[in-house]
């Protein structure tokens, strides 16, 4: 968020508070007027004088005005908006540099805007990063893996997204936090407003570690609904998805059937065929052509985008086998980067370091411009820093 | 086994004495001679008398007859091996009925014969058959799964076959047994040399009910590499197999290789990822492409001959979706059966029952044999009695 707020990124914020996630006839008005002037179309809008339109569209979008219009009491005013910085509260909109690329996989379900609360960069965990998701009600197995997954994957970097729930989110969440690792909580209420309630020392310390991202304003509550379109935002944001214990109709499915659709890692935990908690996970294995893992060292396995990056794992060129990973397509953070980050990532030695000017030279980039997107990758876990100055990052 | 016994049927129950299962050299001297003539050979072998041969092929053959030869004062006399008879002891070979002729997909190292023993017939149960196997070792939870399956798919007419061993064989057995099905025990000793011991009484029960296999002669104990070679009759003989726990290095992964080498269906029973008894199954699933099962009915699905078959299952139809085992080639009980058997299936209806002449005007055979063949589709589960004649059995 901009020390000084746009009309745009104000819009923005105005309509995470007017509509909710997802709206389809509300992208479609940002798309063809930008937010702000969707926002002065919701504000100015008066029902046509000639009657109701005659149009099945004209209809929808009258409806859809009626239906944004209805919470404009609701609407924070441009100086409101920036004092939510002050509870340490922020904004990010599609044109910031923190805002997740991935997310435009979501075409017209993409949020309109995120608010946060925490220390973690959001887009540059989000680059190396697995979603752990599984069943409120979670055995003592469940809640093991979970936790046990989410400190190695975070031991190893990897950023965990879930969901702050009970039982598995929560696991996933503390093993991350345990091993001093990023954390992300994507909430289906305001940051401030912590659900369940159990939870606001865990939300407390994600925010210390990591971030706590929601599509919807301060002081807004859960809704069953929301939990659903929620699930959307965990699936794109993370590299992969693993559901740890779900029943068969369990709300991790859905995260999970969005991950699949979002042609991100599909993984699961198998567990007894006795257990109900496990119906789900070998649902996704059986009929959903998810993967099964076993162990963190697997998931992170399944995440490596090895073969997107020029230093291949030495062990699976002699192996002589493809990696499993080239055999669905995905998407790989790399493919996230920008141009020039991607300069700079080609720019460097498959074997060894180089220092930033040398970089530079090779990526035809500005000795500044090398030296700030260097940082941003080493952040991403894309390089790291050596006596020659920088090198590749094997996972 | 004929009551007379013939030359060649007497030499191959004479090369179970003189050879272990397997040995190429011998299936080649069989091919080339017979087994009468590979017998003859043997006793009359002598040792070059210009010194040793001089090929790689001629010294291994001379090792091989020396190492066949030593075991000459163990074979039985023709009588004696009738006589096995008055214990409930068969011998069949691949020239008999009762021959399950999809071990020929051992191709040089299917059996020189059998060893029966038990009430069953070995041929027609294996039609519709499935292994049950994993770990001797087996926690509560492989036991009950095995007892389960093995209860719930010998409850639906297919026999569940296994090795007779501690843990999950044991309990496949006995869950069959418990659901009055048929049981086949594929044994790596003699089928009067129970091992190990403390089944005598269940190997009783499984000659009583089903019956026991055994490439070695009466009398023959176990040994390690015995259990080994043995496990690829399991493979071969039934449709599919089924592990249900198996540590990393188990016996049981040995019998799933051979399942997967014969293209029969490979399943096995996920478990806790923090259970060492279940990563066997695991790596089937990860990395043989085995499929998950967490049901009997699942098991049963995968077997069946539904595509095969003419008389669809309606609910497969009307999914949409083909059935798992179109993706990948299998051995289905229908492609075991000899010609005449599969003219009278195809001149089954689809729907409803007719008479045997009718079967028989329709398949073009005689009304007897039509008769004979309809009894044994029977037995092998394919057709069934009804109000009109005979019908198709749907699985």
């Amino acid at each position: 968020m901009n020390e000084k707020l746009t009309d745009e990124v104000y819009a923005r914020a105005a309509l995470t508070y007017l509509a909710e996630p997802a709206d389809r006839w509300l992208a479609q008005l940002v798309r063809v007027s930008s937010a702000a002037g969707a926002l002065d179309a919701i504000k100015s809008y008066r029902a046509p004088a000639g009657g109701p339109p005659r149009t099945k569209a004209g209809m929808a979008m009258m409806a859809a005005m009626e239906r944004w219009q209805i919470r404009l009491p609701e609407l924070p005013a441009p100086e409101d908006v920036l004092a939510f910085r002050e509870s340490g509260i922020r904004l990010v909109t599609p044109q910031d540099p923190e805002w997740p690329g991935q997310l435009a996989d979501l075409g017209e379900d993409q949020p309109y805007a995120l608010w946060l609360r925490g220390n973690a960069d959001l887009r540059f965990n989000c680059l190396r990063s697995v979603a752990v998701v599984g069943s409120r009600a979670a055995t003592a197995y469940g809640a093991y893996v979970a936790a046990e997954f989410g400190a190695s994957v975070a031991a190893r970097g990897v950023a965990v997204v879930s969901g702050g729930a009970f039982g598995v989110d929560a696991a996933a969440h503390r093993g991350a936090l345990s091993a001093d690792g990023v954390t992300i909580a994507v909430l289906a209420c305001g940051v401030d407003t912590p659900y369940p309630a159990a939870h606001t020392e865990l939300f407390d310390a994600i925010a210390a570690q990591g971030v706590l991202v929601s599509e919807w304003p301060p002081g807004r509550h859960v809704s069953r609904l929301r939990f659903l379109v929620r699930n959307r935002v965990i699936a794109a944001l993370a590299n992969g998805t693993v559901v740890v214990e779900a029943a068969a109709r369990s709300g991790a499915l859905n995260t999970a059937r969005h991950a699949r659709d979002l042609n991100r890692r599909l993984m699961a935990v198998p567990g007894p065929i006795t257990s109900d908690l496990s119906a789900g996970c070998h649902q996704i294995l059986r009929e959903w052509q998810g993967m099964l893992v076993t162990s963190a060292a697997e998931v992170i396995e399944h995440l490596s985008p090895v073969s997107a990056l020029p230093a291949a794992e030495p062990g699976v060129a002699k192996t002589g086998k493809l990696p499993a990973r080239r055999q669905a397509p995905s998407v790989l953070p790399r493919d996230q980067l920008d141009l020039d980050s991607a300069r700079v990532l080609d720019a460097l030695p498959r074997r060894g370091g180089i220092g930033t000017v040398r970089v530079a030279q090779r990526a035809g980039l500005a000795p500044a411009t090398t030296a700030t997107l260097l940082g941003q990758l080493a952040t991403g876990g894309f390089v790291e820093r050596c006596d020659e100055g920088w090198r590749l990052r094997r996972l």
